[in-house]
């Protein structure tokens, strides 16, 4: 069986807790399943590692992690830390200079999980979206800066940039999302009506590309505002959605909320290029206030590294994913919870459960 | 009794049934109250104006609009011309030379509608939302554009800009509507943890204008991606809400879907010093799919109806206000609805009902 060598970034807060938890699970479904192995470089890149040295990440991060075929990633973020500050020396480089360009989100309902909104209630199968979210440029360019910063006549900017390329190749993978899907469908997400430079090219590239797809996939537009309307409205209508750094983070937050709880959401950072190492993580953030009490959903990690054996497998372990997929519905639907999904088990029991499963 | 002088700007699509119908209502009030007069300037300003002579307003637009105490607006777009040039020659442009830096959407569940939320559904007051949206700068600034526009390595861009004076205007005036309402509870909302310029700038503002604030009106702030949770998870736990140009555009769409629909929505977009017209309009667009059909719901514009007598008002016409939103809730729990509110009424139908009442 391949060995894969895993960096493993557990990051603050509840990060640790659930990077703890979703090791043991791999290693479980490592045993149990005999088509793989994981070995482990564990890196304290943390906000507390911050504190105590004045940085997260040494100088030859980025030749640090491309020794890896994949990031394993906790959160990052803790409140004596300003966030764009452990946000841009971890995370956001890492997305960037990884040429992780693209970002997958898979939303549903899990078994034994309930949906705040009243239709899903009563069929969950009405919301099942893949979020594809452009993770490389965008909004989160992060060019931008302020002038007569410490007065009353500051001015602060933030510049968005699209280019070409950029949008060319999150339209194909999310065309390829879609036609890999039974229901075949693409919805795109804009703003051009208010942005007009941006934004208008990120729609004709979309038609472009989409000319390729016509009569393979079914696609549609949707404007931002309007797109949480439907989200609520009409779940059913919608399968693969593509939307800016943006918007993306914003909906998929949203589809979190709507399928039930932020905690089961996973978040892949891909670089389908394979030049260089993607990274998983679970969509939530560091949670401080539960950091440290063993009550953090593990879910969201859990199905975080399903999605990591599926992508270092590249076709040849989506069994031994499915079969990790399995046991997490099969927990949740027996009422092994934590407390956000209604339940009262602590990590660690969510975490047995699993293990049991696999 | 005074009587104020409206520019009627009916727009595109059902903006011109709606525009009818709230003058209609308006006429009933004004007559039953003693309290107003309204007359009226009809603008033909619209996309099918524009298709026929090549502009959506003329030359001395804003000299026109300035001789008018209040803008009533239906909606503008239609298919056949870009939205992005719809929406810059005329409500943007509008909102940003009438100086109405502020956006005040009100979201509450009217009686006889309902809620997706399963929980609202339960206990409608749960959700009872002022969001305050910065309406003159922004995600809309409008700066930004394209270089190597028409090939391959084209790369466009979106200049976000935040001032200091824009950003201070806003939140106190976000505090001042917070500290007018009974729970006097303020949520900022923020991205800054991405983006590190501008949003670092509405932060810090933001602090500084709290500080006048403290003890008085309670305050936090979220991040834009975790605030869509906390609206479909904990919609009881808010109140006011002051967010950016683009982050409250999607965040108001979605308060309305969550509320029970985007229909009955209202938006005022205001010039606080008075020395402009501010413009009241309903937050749907002008929904080509069933404009012209007579099935259009007219509950958004008679929400924004009333806020325009209310404004216009100043103080002295609140109870006159209120009653034309008293009619609108005992309309809409007997039933008298259309068809997006579950109901099978007409616009017209929905109007009368409302006349009826006052
Ligand atoms: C932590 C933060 C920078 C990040 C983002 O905005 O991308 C998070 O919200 C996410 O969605 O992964
Ligand atoms: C029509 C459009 C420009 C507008 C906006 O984005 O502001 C609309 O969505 C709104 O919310 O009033």
């Amino acid at each position: 069986a391949p060995n894969y060598h895993i960096a493993s970034i557990p990051g603050d807060g509840i990060g640790v807790d659930i990077t703890q938890a979703a090791k043991t699970v791999l290693s479980t479904l490592s045993t149990a399943s005999k088509a793989f192995t994981l070995s482990y470089t564990d890196l304290d890149w943390s906000s507390s590692a911050y504190l105590q040295r004045g940085y997260y990440m040494p100088e030859d991060w980025a030749t640090q992690l491309r020794k890896h075929d994949a990031i394993y990633f906790g959160a990052v973020g803790w409140p004596s830390v300003p966030d764009h500050i452990s946000l841009w020396q971890m995370i956001l480089p890492i997305r960037q200079q990884m040429n992780q360009y693209v970002n997958v989100r898979p939303t549903r309902i899990l078994a034994g999980t309930k949906s705040p909104v009243a239709a899903c209630q009563k069929d969950p199968k009405l919301l099942d979206w893949v979020i594809v979210r452009e993770n490389s440029e965008g909004e989160y360019a992060g060019q931008g800066g302020t002038t007569h910063g410490h007065t009353k006549d500051a001015i602060a900017t933030e510049l968005a940039i699209f280019t070409y390329v950029g949008i060319e190749r999150i339209m194909r993978f999310a065309f390829e999302v879609a036609k890999s899907r039974p229901r075949k469908k693409l919805t795109m997400v804009t703003k051009s009506n208010a942005q007009r430079h941006g934004m208008v090219l990120w729609d004709k590239v979309f038609y472009e590309v989409a000319e390729e797809y016509k009569g393979v996939v079914e696609f549609d537009k949707m404007l931002v505002d309007a797109m949480t309307v439907r989200m609520v409205e009409k779940p059913e209508s919608m399968d693969t959605i593509v939307a800016t750094n943006l918007h993306a983070d914003i909906l998929s937050d949203l589809a979190a909320a709507l399928a039930g709880s932020i905690g089961i959401a996973p978040s892949s950072n891909l670089d389908p290029t394979r030049k260089n190492p993607s990274m998983f993580e679970p969509i939530h953030g560091s949670a401080p206030d539960i950091a440290g009490k063993g009550i953090a959903n593990p879910v969201g990690a859990f199905w975080s590294a399903a999605e990591m054996v599926r992508w270092l497998g590249n076709g040849k372990l989506d069994e031994t994913a499915g079969r990790l997929m399995q046991a997490i519905a099969n927990v949740t639907v027996t009422g092994v919870k934590t407390r956000d999904l209604g339940g009262e088990k602590s990590t660690a029991e969510v975490t047995d459960a699993v293990c049991q499963e696999i």
